[in-house]
């Protein structure tokens, strides 16, 4: 039936050839007779970067694929440790809210003439919180207001005024897909050519240095500093924003992640008025990306406090500050990254602003409402007397704990490795530790052609299966060296995991000891 | 416990702010102390026009706002003409995708000791598909490959080569959130400056002008013929590229959009050849946006030919021309908008450009994995033999059936009444009526200070509760004014939509007859 033409390529193949184009420098296509070849393609994508699922990443699925059959790669699964994805590596998702979530695909199950055999699948107040949504939504399969369900928008701001004890407007809010998509969203808007510059950490999360590459907008890095638990100094802020204007950069905000990705820092309440106070002085508008909000694991000596909250403490004089706040379910204890749910909100946004991010929302039409559901069910989950609270807080405690012992063993871990070191994650999913590489080793990856950690990344990966990305994805000071890993293999798997590490390093550092 | 600073803006007098501001022409802010005003956010978002959730939507929402407590309107609901939302207007979901969808929320469900309970509530063979897509997405809560899940893709590319007759590699279709960020990713993509061009209809469905305006890329129109059924000729093709290329913009390809969308039409085999032929000749590449390829009413007069398979049919020569073909779960007779699911097809691309298009995709993590779940259910729906074949074919038959029938009695309406001329719907969900509108209307319009079509369709929503869209959200030849409306409204309450209509416009006339 079919013609001959069919040629199957393998995925292996592709990803094989995406891997070692990826790793050198880019390319030129040569192929005759395209329109559209890489040397042609918009350039600022063609430069965009973003290690999270790079070079490493597309080498390790290729890897993983080939373990299908092959087994004598020396190690017996990948351990994709390169991205926050806890669901991949076995987290059990929270029963009430996928209870809600499937309630609310088939309304068919909600009619009385299904109740009794309902009940004996569902509790009772996962049934009435489908019913309540549905009330709300209508269908889940029709396009809904592109700002987000109002009544989901009230929802999470009322978790706003718990969590802050300061009022959030429900009209302020914005769902989006993920709180990439919104990141996004906000860059484009503030930016308006290469001379528009964004303050951005170093280290980041590649998501801020990618979209300004797309958008084509200059990022304004300023340093984590490595030896003060990764914290900021707004001499170094101030001294950053005064370099990048005087090379004429348009700087307009000031992006900021807390807990730090991919440092792990949670920042004291003292340091995030300061920033606002350099905020106001220099006429930023402040980005606080808080999707980790909930990854907390020094609690009393490191609490979460949230820009906003900090922000309206500091009084009517500090109004004018404008900042985004961006919030998701990929992260947390819930970890339903593959939902792409999220929003942001506005505080002390002007509303004609908020008019034109309507705007910009509606011509995606809406996010996704299964996003938007389980975004109402983060901010909004079982409370003390209802039929689920007793499960809901057994399996948020369980991940919670479970993501601080494992924390703790990977920080332990990296700093009992001969040159490693490694702070402890106060927030987030992740550590980022320094390795301080043998000359040999430098000259090795120098004659390779890739950088120095992602030569160590990848031989570990090759050596153990564990797929962590290099520093230089994240961008870190000049001549050190460090990698990003997850601490979220499953925790009976966890010795073992150290382990493998602990191995390959000793074996690296004896291969290329100087 | 909160602070007095609360001040809550109802949602009603935000969006007829937000109504007036728009209708009106863009204004400068002048709000003191804010950093980010309209006059000083990006001119191209700030420019950006999308009038399918414009100024009319936007009162409209108000107005069903307004009727919950306010039963003076004249009407007693608001009917949302202005978008293809199916299940907004109550079309029901398709029974077995919903079903599976549900049970891939809840995989609890799937245990062993469930199973004589989740008998009494879902057929087997939506268990046993569920089971099968949980096999290889793992969970719905994990980022999925970033190109989309390799076994939906691998079912996709099934389905497509039984559609054509030809065959279709995985590795070239992409999962999206939807059609339109698939369009969005690949403008980008072909797009450098403002004298990057690309072709598109007019009249257009507005994300193409919207997302060339956010890209500050430029549109290259080309006109569709009323007068032909809005068929589209060869010579006015050259005539716009030559125009344009003489004005030294680089015109980088063609987007079409087949079954048309505002207009309907479905174009024939020979069309599509010679379009084609165009492109190759013209070193343009090709954007098919068909994804109202099974809303076809007149099968057999004007049958769906894919853009794809009429390239393939053309044989070698024809090998070099480059096509992005989209789809999407939110319309045919599925309506699944709210979960935004969709995939492009690249067809001839080179592999270094596919490997830019992963990396962009890469950026955002994933496409929704419901939104991917419901695009392997699309495709790849129950089949004679299946216990669940019987309703689905009697589900999809009947939707299909009421649309026709919808789709014929509306225009006949719109014929009916008196200035008013209306192609049929051969394709897509809307109708796109010619008003010839009286000198007093048109100097009404200008008066208020709107375009004469929307003056009209303001005028209509206002009376009737009916929501449409003027034609000059989409484009239209001068002097000429136009309104789409879909013909979704439910088929039991369409002779009094069409009633309404009729009063409306009889009214209208009579009070601006010249």
């Amino acid at each position: 039936m079919f013609h001959n033409i069919y040629r199957t390529t393998s995925l292996t193949t592709r990803q094989s050839n995406l891997y070692y184009r990826t790793l050198r420098a880019a390319s030129t296509s040569t192929t005759k007779g395209k329109v559209l070849t890489t040397a042609r393609i918009n350039p600022h994508i063609r430069n965009a970067e973003y290690a999270v699922r790079g070079a490493l990443p597309i080498r390790a699925e290729a890897l993983n694929k080939q373990l299908q059959n092959d087994k004598s790669l020396g190690f017996d699964r990948v351990v994709f440790c390169n991205i926050g994805n806890p669901q991949q590596l076995n987290q059990k998702p929270i029963t009430f809210f996928r209870q809600v979530a499937s309630l609310c695909d088939n309304p068919e199950l909600l009619k009385p003439e299904h109740r009794d055999d309902l009940l004996k699948l569902y509790p009772q107040d996962a049934i009435d919180r489908a019913e309540l949504l549905l009330k709300h939504i209508g269908s889940v399969g029709a396009y809904s207001h592109s700002q987000g369900i109002p009544h989901i928008r009230e929802n999470i701001a009322k978790f706003l005024e718990r969590r802050d004890g300061y009022p959030a407007n429900p009209d302020h809010i914005y769902l989006t897909q993920g709180a990439s998509a919104g990141v996004q969203t906000v860059l484009q808007m503030l930016t308006e050519n290469e001379k528009s510059g964004i303050m951005i950490p170093i280290p980041q999360y590649p998501l801020y240095s990618a979209t300004l590459s797309l958008i084509n907008a200059t990022p304004v890095p300023y340093y984590l500093k490595e030896d003060q638990d990764w914290g900021l100094s707004v001499e170094d802020l101030k001294k950053s924003v005064d370099e990048a204007r005087a090379k004429d950069v348009d700087v307009r905000a000031l992006a900021i992640i807390n807990p730090g990705n991919p440092t792990g820092q949670c920042l004291t309440e003292e340091n995030i008025r300061q920033i606002i106070d350099f905020c106001q002085k220099e006429n930023l508008v402040l980005l606080a990306d808080e999707v980790y909000q909930t990854n907390i694991y020094k609690p009393h000596q490191r609490p979460f406090h949230s820009f906003k909250k900090v922000l309206r403490s500091m009084g009517n004089d500090y109004n004018n500050v404008e900042l985004f706040s961006f919030h998701s379910t990929s992260k947390g204890m819930i970890g339903e990254c593959g939902r792409r749910g999220g929003y942001l909100e506005c505080v002390n946004i002007d509303e004609d602003v908020l008019a034109q991010l309507y705007k910009v929302a509606s011509i995606s039409l809406c996010p996704n409402v299964h996003g938007q559901i389980m975004t109402d069910l983060m901010t909004n989950p079982p409370v003390e007397g209802d039929a689920s609270y007793e499960q809901y807080n057994k399996e948020t405690k369980g991940i919670f704990e479970s993501l601080q012992r494992r924390a703790t063993k990977l920080a332990s871990c990296f700093n009992g490795l001969e040159n490693v070191t490694c702070n402890d994650a106060e927030g987030a999913m992740y550590l980022f530790p320094r390795v301080r590489l043998p000359n040999k080793a430098i000259k090795a990856a120098k004659d390779a052609g890739i950088a120095t950690d992602a030569f160590y990344a990848l031989k570990m990966l090759e050596a153990t299966g564990v797929c962590v990305i290099p520093g230089s994805g994240f961008g870190q000071e000049d001549n050190t060296w460090h990698f990003r890993s997850t601490f979220l293999p499953e925790e009976h798997l966890f010795d073992q995991f150290c382990s493998n590490i602990e191995k390959f390093h000793k074996d690296f550092m004896t291969e290329y000891r100087d």
